[in-house]
């Protein structure tokens, strides 16, 4: 399908009357016209070069699409990687960072993430650490990066496959969401974004979570993106360090960044981000009826919404230890306790709860038996 | 020399009462009892453990004074690094990164960074990035790293030899200052700590470049120490980032930085940064007399007082088109032109000065000549 095509597909149209830019901490978020605005953002910009960070598939399917709309100043320089999460090793993190010192760029350089995740952790991270930091703007290309990695200004990369060990806290210049980019996605990278969507809703905000879950899903509206999007920049704005509120964002993730690890470590075909932190809210799910009140009926729903969207996952008792040594690295915790983010109804979630060993093995198993 | 000996060395007493703990962006700078002082700070801290970055060398003369200082405390993780440079290469900074993975630090850990620049800037690097940033503080043991790395938040690492080329903004939560730390430096360490004292004096505070030239600089007394820290720490509170003011302290480091790399690259025994920093401030001294008003009779002052110090390193003419190539990858630069920061007179400085090559390796000649 080409972008052509995929313009008569989504039209479903939701509460929301325009797609304004969103405004984060001190970053705009542009949605209307968005490579339009990119490129005045770079005209406007005093800088001496920019660079486009891409990768194999951001290269084929977007990249044609920027060049076309910066025309005749379309003479950057292109830094390609491989696409997936082995590009954010701290290896491929120093590859780019010597493209940048043999092309020349100075301070004034700007840095496009051009991609999804990855691009964006990785891109964000280089850039706020080469020559003490340098200007980076994203165009996240995935539903994914769209929802999550757009806002908040996070950058990460990876060491012996400890997802995101290293990062900074860095806001980029602006970010550009080009809905059309999304059009062309298989359908498991979209499933992959829209875990983050519906974490969204059970966090936050229950309208939202009751929209989404009767929407048709594998096809999301760009107006469920930017109420997404608006949902988060409303948490992250009021903790940018990760101090207290914005570990709500972490329900799912405690598990599911093990899970997720895991399977990187030893399948063949590994879990998408997604379908990883799914596991991780119906597990976290449990924990929460267990622990803060969410009800049965809640977490029923939960778990046939997740559990109707994504794969079932093959988990055995015996992976549980090494599930274990890996929530035990998750930058999350404290003195060594595994600390959960749970909900205490569907659209509110409540943070610091420490789970013990025997509690986390007790939901991995809810979820196995499935 | 022992401590104990070398108490009654250093004796000249200069127009300072009292050494008042100096405050930099936010965080303290302790002078007094400074040791007892990093105690109660780790004491008074909610840190859920801490952990100690030193070298071989610090390692062996400085750490049993902490361990002494912390008594039964000092149940912390040690992470030692080899001493020099070369350390500050990304390699070993994954592998410090991989220490503190290993030992399980959490994001409620402080790192200890014990020892010389080299430890001040990777250690800040190494602690600025983990799990997107932990707590750090210095204990600066060289003269060059109390009275340069201890001041204004700029962590950094290597890549190729190229000096500080990925690093942050970052500033340390304090920095003790343990003046009995310096009195066993061999004198080549002393001299190299030097050249920055002197570079406070020339481009910020001409009776405080008159006292130093005029004192015992073998044998650098706490209170011209203070008065180094204190002019610096004007510069950087003005302008953290390196906007604008604060480039003054960049004079001598476009030339030394580049002859500094060089010599690392080239050199069995490479020359130390004051040593290179000093050539540097010999040449821009000649280029601030060429081209923002400094006198002949302050041009050779200056040169006089470096000359009189610093051995004379044999550069050639054919290294020129090598060392321009360095200064090419200097921070400092926009569009590939080479920036300068040169002296209107001893004591004030004059920033973003463009020179070229035929001006540079003209005062690379000079040198040469003297």
């Amino acid at each position: 399908m080409n972008l052509m095509e995929a313009d008569t597909f989504y039209s479903d149209t939701y509460a929301v009357e325009t797609m304004d830019t969103i405004y984060s901490n001190d970053y705009p978020i542009y949605f209307e016209n968005s490579l339009n605005e990119l490129v005045k953002f770079v005209e406007q910009g005093n800088y001496s070069r920019f660079f486009v960070l891409t990768d194999e598939n951001t290269g084929k399917y977007c990249l044609p699409l920027l060049k076309e709309k910066f025309g005749s100043m379309a003479d950057f320089d292109i830094i390609e990687i491989n696409a997936g999460e082995e590009s954010k090793d701290i290896d491929f993190c120093i590859g780019v960072w010597k493209m940048l010192i043999d092309f020349g760029a100075d301070r004034q350089s700007l840095l496009i993430n051009l991609g999804g995740g990855v691009i964006s952790d990785l891109g964000g991270f280089v850039a706020s650490t080469f020559k003490r930091g340098i200007d980076f703007v994203h165009v996240p290309t995935t539903l994914l990066s769209q929802v999550d990695a757009s806002v908040g200004g996070k950058t990460g990369i990876d060491i012996d496959s400890i997802k995101n060990i290293i990062g900074t806290f860095t806001q980029p210049k602006a970010v550009f969401i080009e809905y059309s980019f999304i059009k062309t996605l298989p359908e498991r990278q979209i499933l992959s974004g829209l875990a983050e969507m519906l974490k969204h809703g059970l966090i936050r905000d229950a309208s939202y979570w009751n929209l989404l879950k009767n929407s048709d899903l594998k096809k999301p509206a760009a107006e469920l993106i930017y109420l997404s999007i608006g949902i988060k920049n409303k948490v992250v704005i009021e903790d940018p360090q990760e101090r207290g509120l914005r570990k709500c964002l972490n329900f799912g993730h405690t598990i599911g960044h093990a899970v997720e690890t895991y399977s990187l470590i030893n399948d063949e075909d590994p879990l998408s981000h997604g379908e990883a932190i799914a596991i991780g809210m119906i597990c976290e799910a449990y924990l929460s009826y267990k622990k803060t009140g969410l009800t049965e009926s809640e977490l029923a729903e939960i778990t046939e919404v997740l559990s109707g969207l994504y794969p079932k996952y093959p988990l055995k008792e015996s992976y549980n230890d090494a599930l274990y040594d890996l929530m035990l690295k998750d930058k999350k915790n404290h003195k060594e306790k595994i600390n959960c983010t749970l909900l205490a109804t569907i659209g509110q979630c409540s943070i610091d709860h420490i789970c013990a060993k025997d509690e986390l093995f007790e939901s991995l198993a809810y979820y196995s038996n499935l």
